[in-house]
């Protein structure tokens, strides 16, 4: 791993970053569902194509977004992804190419390709909390994630701070496993994981141009976990990223997990915790430490999911909600971690999502971005 | 028209007003979309249904909604029903009954059956503003509007001024119009309106467990208007009463008028008007008057309509966006009414939106609403 100063931002900050593996390793992605897909994405889901989802290297640039670039961003994205390549001697379609940063600018290729040689020069054998600072935006902390489960490690960095509608603020994450999987299983096992991690915070429909995540399994540790145990580990690594990214949100003060209960489907709890987490009036109520239930119930019936029952229960750090206790509740609400319980007598599913709380702070961050 | 000080609020101000008609009126009604429908709104279903969609009266209160109240909120809000029906000597079913406020308490129908002969006894001709200040909670300034269509007269008063999710902050508008007109025509006549203005401000999927608008026809003119005449008459007033909604929008401090254009049919142009007027991205760039176009472009994006083509052009108050204008896009956000343009190249379909920015006075508003 390597990240350097390519000179895309500003005042000599990381903003150039690789992932090296001196073996060709499985990769899996998962992107964006934004209908205006970034050139680093078009490109890169051609490359995977191309080599049957085998990479060596991933490069991540940020500071300019190369989305909204039209054919020259396409021809940009690929000409970072030839210079890699001939520096690592490996095959173009080898290299994934990711960008996160402002929309609709040039990407300053010329620069890219002149930092190459220092980024790779620079590569060390492990050090995430450099990778992991190299593709930080509007993030105020970098995120790692590590576990090991059957012999095999899983480590991964993510950058992401955007909480609300994460357009801008994109959100990528990259996994490394030094586990031997083929790549049906590394791919189901990551879909898995992002549906129940990055997928679960706020809304996984409010999607930038240029969301990815990525997982690269080398097989250097000879050992293939059962599909279970790796999509456990997976799973684990994933939650430690993506609440890193809540706790980051931007202008947040509290961390919130919210678990339906009693839903007709699991998809449905999904979509109910989601509309939950999204809510504004929820969100800035919690920031207040406002006991206001009422939100939570109007969030639910705005998920717009069918229930059998209109009954429903909600506890806020473990207290039930009534007339009663709503003092209670708001001694709660005043802590740092809060857990909403939504229980809905409508079934047996349920589902996990965090979001944070909305403030004043997030405001100021998003007014002034571009300036 | 009337509005007492029932008590239901604190500090002696108006939260029970009524409606009243000297003959029985056609009455039309569109309701929430929401899953939990509050309990004002199931009896006035079942007692339009009842009627023939025929009304004599509405009475409103403010101050508690009736929402997640179960059984006793249904018999509340018939008792409420019932009880002016005694009063001004008409069938119950020809009541129409609605309530705004904090979701989950029982409504005070001891307090309203003590208020209504005092409500009854100060009915005036026509004061519509005092009807207007009657429903207000959150709202700044009362919602009033009016127009005139081929000899008859089209009056209307709204509340709501929750403009990010108007969950809580129940949307609610009454219409009455002496005009001459047939059930069918009436309520095709809402429903064409309610789309094209309180459905296009913010998001209509986003929607309260009490939201309402109601139109009484009740012939008095003699008049009846074409279809065509009614319809653009409603639409009028109904667009004076959802823009004067927004710009009472919580802590706005703009107006932002969004146009869709090229689109691929009315209803994409629609998702995505409402998908750029609802991302807290762009409406906190508009509060900074910061020219972020990648923001619209993404919120474009986000409303998952399919398009032929990524050519997007943006304009702000009329300049075209490019690296070149951005200077003078800033000074065009800095006003305090915006219209924002976005041509598709996907289509010849069109539909206007309207917003508010979002600004650090929502998060206030919004994190103390109960106490």
């Amino acid at each position: 791993m390597a990240a350097v100063a390519a000179g895309i931002k500003k005042g000599g900050v990381l903003d150039l970053s690789m992932i090296y593996s001196d073996r060709p390793a499985t990769a899996a992605a998962v992107f964006t569902q934004n209908t205006f897909i970034a050139a680093p994405l078009i490109v890169t889901k051609k490359n995977m194509q191309k080599s049957g989802h085998i990479a060596r290297a991933v490069i991540v640039n940020s500071g300019n977004a190369n989305a909204a670039t039209g054919e020259p961003g396409i021809q940009a994205a690929q000409a970072t992804a030839d210079a890699l390549a001939a520096a690592i001697e490996c095959r173009p379609d080898e290299v994934i190419v990711s960008s996160t940063g402002v929309i609709g600018r040039p990407l300053p290729v010329v620069k890219i390709r002149e930092a190459i040689p220092n980024l790779v020069a620079g590569l060390l054998p492990a050090n995430l909390e450099l990778l992991a600072r190299g593709i930080m935006t509007t993030d105020t902390v970098p995120k790692i994630a590590a576990t090991e489960v059957s012999g095999v490690r899983i480590a991964g960095v993510a950058k992401g701070a955007g909480m609300i509608h994460p357009d801008m603020a994109t959100m990528l994450a990259f996994i490394m496993t030094d586990a031997a999987l083929p790549y049906d299983e590394l791919d189901e096992a990551l879909r898995y994981a992002v549906h129940r991690s990055f997928n679960s915070i706020s809304v996984d429909g409010d999607t930038s141009t240029n969301d990815m995540v990525v997982v690269l399994a080398n097989g250097a540790s000879g050992n293939r976990p059962t599909p279970q145990s790796f999509r456990d580990g997976l799973m684990d690594v994933c939650t430690q990223l993506a609440t890193a990214i809540v706790r980051d949100g931007e202008g947040a003060t509290k961390f919130v997990q919210i678990d339906i209960e009693g839903a007709p489907s699991e998809s449905a709890a999904h979509t109910i915790g989601r509309a939950i987490a999204r809510s504004p009036l929820v969100k800035t109520a919690i920031y207040g430490a406002d006991p206001n239930w009422g939100r939570i119930v109007g969030a639910v019936g705005n998920s717009g999911v069918p229930l059998k029952s209109d009954r429903v229960d909600i506890y806020i750090s473990g207290v039930p909600i009534s007339d009663s206790t709503l003092e209670q509740a708001r001694q709660k609400l005043r802590e740092k971690e809060i857990q909403i319980r939504v229980v809905l007598h409508s079934g047996s599913a349920s589902a996990r999502v965090w979001t944070c709380d909305l403030t004043e702070g997030y405001i100021r961050i998003n007014a002034d971005y571009t300036t």
